[in-house]
């Protein structure tokens, strides 16, 4: 009558279905899908994040509504799903970023920050008394392997990508990716891969007000934030 | 026949339900609702809130019914949904903006503040054995970054706007904010504002009694909870 | 079928239901709307609270019948609802009050001291492996405020009031207080008035044995427990 | 179909009824209403407590068949109920008391003894993970306040009395009591009553094997267990 | 259709039916029902304690076949109900036992002992998280009080006899006894006693091999565990 | 409709059924059913052990699928049940044998040493939190006591034999030994009883791949395990 | 209508079902057999290890997709079932690798850390508050046993192959291998049968991008993780 989920192997995080599945960690992801999209191109020499963000209400302060942060000078993340769980785990990625250049006196690699971060998820997702993250993060950064872009998941797993898309429109994003990518893009071409991408899979209009993006480049290796007019430029640029 | 909240996904606070949506947080935002209505609006100088409070019993000494409460010097805050859960909150704002007086020797900035509570309230909705806080906290304020209107809820989250209204009739004020905000109104416009949202959402008659009001200006930086002839002034005032 | 107390959101202390109501903290009101009835008068010099006493059997030994106690010099309570948790909240209480006398060599207010303990009661409501205080707390006293009364109650929200009862008979007496309070009466009117909403409300005789009363006077505020005597006398110039 | 007992709100010991009940509480006072009978009756000089205990086997050594106990030089204590739980309680009654003389130099007061037992016995009808000591106990005691008879029961309430009656026949032997009860009896009058109460409520023959009496006298304070003869004797002059 | 057991409250430890019983306790004595039959006498001057076993397996080495053990010098006990749960109790008496020789330099009083286990089985059934012990003890002694029959139970109660039988078959040996008992035999006919009752309430036979005795007498006090020799003797002796 | 295992009594490790069984242990004691079949025999000289194993798959390497294993000098175990349960009390036995040694400079006997594994087994039944062992281990030894057989299970039993099969086929086998055992048998035909014993209960062919054996003699008191070779020499001398 | 799973043994950790059997145990090895195929076959002087890789999407990076990792000089392992889990577990062996070698100055044999990680998953299947490890773990190495193939899987059991096959498709594999399995295979025909077997049982194909490769040599005793030519290479080499 109810399928495999009537059946209560849903309900509690430290069971396994009979089919060897952990619901609760599904179900979490369904909150990662509702999110707004996120989309990530990198060449070998650069790395472009540009995010969908949703206006609740126009009398938000729309400078608030935060869907890409900052994590070290060097890497930046998307958030999609709870924003609150997001926000928890970008505190620890910032803490995990400044200790490991404390002790080694060099700026965290992408493949062990977002380790660290999979980690803490593997946990909630093994234990009793607490739920799974709700949330992906989608992380860009350049360090000593070069661009890198990063994902992890509810249920624990990270990967890594050359272009990627998380959030609502997902299918239709990763798609076009896929025909489009190509592995060295010059900057501007690739600021206008990942625009033209997320703009092709949202409902909504793209506006310097309802798109944010950021990039890394090689030349500084600095995470850097567009400001409104950055945005709008680029979205002009796109025929 | 009952919906998925019939089966049973929404009675513990660690459970997703399959649509990725965790069901006490959402009711937890049902007690909030219930709450009766509080108004903020800001221009770039000025901050004003106003709130709407309900004498149970005309018993009550009205002076000890609270919604508005201060903060620290620059810092105020409305209260919507389960009183006795909000003061909690309240005293451990109180405790986070003095720490920071005393480890930095300035005023707490309002987001960062913010951003605290939302901490503690994200926490509440992923760990067993406690319940979501049954609340919205709604501040006000003016630091370093000028003037300041943040919400935070029960499910972590915290939001910056230029005005908003929280609680019952929160539709109707909402809508009528958005229809006659303007970003640089005069004080006195923007106390009217504020009062003119207030009184057309709420069914009661707004009077001295039962209209609670603060508001902080940039020639001070001082919360200003105002007296019973400052409201009954301020309600003449409106047409 | 049952409505929503049948779909078992009622059952567990740390759920909310869709209504984002908290079903165990609104029985626990139930237990102290079954506890007999108290009820206080302040003018701005004086304030006399009087209870009714249920005397299970004749064999009890009268003065142990316990339904108002003194907490410090200036500070007196009823009881209504669970006795054995009242008494523990009372114990509380009077730590409390000694504890702030020890530290700020002063006497403690007393909205400081209800807060205190409505703290500790909205913790019980919020936190599992527990059930809410099943009690109300009617606390009268004079601090450098003036005259108070204060109630607090399982939900954690605590209020203060001119004139109130609570108990069973609670309606009929707070009508008749609406009806018959005027702020500045002089002491004897104000024990008239107290007596005359409890007598009014009660299904039993109202004596000297059924009935215990006290007050605290401006001149001294010094809580006074009555004396047998003292409520004969009373109860005597009721008309 | 089952009541509110069978919507399952007696299953738990931190959950109320809607009715604001605790029914475990309620049930355990069940397991008291099924000991032998206990009586006391007190003058303004003396003190005297009978029992009857229920001899399970011909084998067994009746002196072993406890009833009642001797807590302190000046009190002594009946019990009814799960006995297992009772022992427990009168150790820590023991502690109690000895702990007092220790502190202050003096013998407990019993209402101060009383009410530790009691305070124990709310939290463990307020706390999860146990369940409520499912017996009462029933104190004799002479001290600075003169004679005392005070009981306490699992729901952590202690009262007072003048004569009194627990356990399986209670209903008539306290209406006997009513009837009979006169304040001042000397002391042979005073046995007379206490073991005439007893007698009349329960169906077994009163014999000096069968029934327990101690009594503590004013001119002495001591609490005194009567031995056989002297229960003889007692009964002897009976009617 | 179940009766009280059929709602479910006998499922769990710290829950009362409403008729006041702890239904995990008595079921916990039905585990000591199900044991082999063991049947004490004493006299003023000696005690006898015999015990039948049952041979799972003739490939079993008998002598490993435990029933009745030493505790101390000059007490014994049978165990009836769950072996390894007896045994861990039996641990504890033999820890309890040398550690007050240890700490008043004498042997421990076979009440005192009692108690303790009593104590260690009433925390059993009060707390959540365990279940009761399924045992019960069945000590003999001497002590400065004489000689001793002493028995303990999952409830946690505790009790002394002349003579007792507890296991399968209680009934018929407890009637025999009771029919038989006088207090002074002298050794011979103690012995006889206990052998005659045992054997007449057990279904196979009694010989060296199915049947374990142990006494202690006056004369040196000390717990005889008899051999195979003196159990064929005995039983020989009996018409 | 289900009898009592359908009533529920059988979830919980911590739940008396109203017969006073524990239905965990005995299903945990089906596991150990379950396994392959182990048989040993002692005479008052040697004892000796032999078991099947399972080869779940031709690509296994045999020499690593464990059945038997040396605790300590002089004492071997056979497994039977869950094979990760079995491996973690083997692990605490050779510690425990070890810790023996350190302590009293002396071989541990084997009686205390199966005593100290069947008190970890009993907590694992008694205790909340946890699931019993499934497994049973089947001890050989010789220590000052002679040659010794000891087998431990689930419910915290220890029992020694002088003859003994456990595992998948042990009906058979315990019949067989019953019928053929004989006190004093001479080294060979002891191993000849043992595995006639198991190659008669056994359905699949008894060669060196599938039979595991060792064996203790008197003249060097040491565990000793066999070879290919010796297995097959052994088998090779029963008709 | 469910058979025993329906009767709900099969939603905790620590249930035992009637028949003995774990289900949740069960269902995680479900987890395991979902993974993609790894196939490891060994001579007396090499083991070669080879597994299949899922690319989910043409976007991934594909060098991040790790299946086969090296946890010391002299041991590799492929992965099975949850991802997460298993890197955790990963994270595990090499803490345990390191701490051996500084504890004993030598590399770990690999029995011994298959044991290791083998005794942590027996603790997750008995234990309550967590679910069992959803992964097994697929080792190979060369220590001063030789060459060596160990499994570890979600019930704690670890065992040893000459050749084995873990994942979807394992059927199909371990058929062939124990077809063609030789045990003194040369380097280049054990390379060889690994690759056939992996391709000859999984549906897509065979190429430098899905296959992941790794070796170990008796000649340097090194664990060697193939780059892509290698693997190239030596599916070129297959008839």
């Amino acid at each position: 009558m109810f399928g495999a989920a009537g059946r209560a192997y849903d309900r509690a995080l430290t069971v396994f279905s009979p089919e060897g599945r952990l619901f609760q960690v599904e179900y979490a992801l369904e909150a990662v899908r509702r999110g707004t999209l996120a989309v990530a191109v990198k060449s070998n020499e650069d790395v472009c994040l540009a995010a969908q963000i949703k206006i609740a209400s126009p009398l938000m302060d729309i400078k608030s509504i935060d869907k890409i942060f900052q994590i070290d000078e060097h890497i930046g993340v998307a958030i999609s799903g709870l924003h609150a769980d997001a926000r928890a785990l970008i505190n620890y990625a910032r803490v995990q970023a400044q200790s490991f250049r404390l002790t080694y006196d060099e700026p965290v690699r992408l493949n062990m920050l977002t380790k660290a971060i999979a980690d803490l998820m593997q946990q909630y997702q093994q234990f009793g008394g607490v739920r799974p993250w709700g949330c992906a993060l989608f992380f860009i950064g350049i360090d000593a392997s070069g661009t890198q872009i990063f994902t992890t998941s509810p249920s624990g797993i990270y990967r890594s990508f050359k272009a990627y898309a998380i959030g609502s429109g997902e299918a239709t994003a990763r798609e076009y990716l896929i025909e489009n990518y190509k592995p060295d893009l010059p900057f501007e071409e690739l600021v206008n891969l990942t625009l033209t991408t997320l703009k092709g899979a949202i409902d909504e209009e793209a506006t310097k007000e309802t798109i944010r993006m950021a990039w890394i480049k090689s030349e500084d290796k600095k995470f850097h934030m567009c400001n409104e007019q950055e945005v709008e430029e680029s979205l002009a640029k796109l025929v």
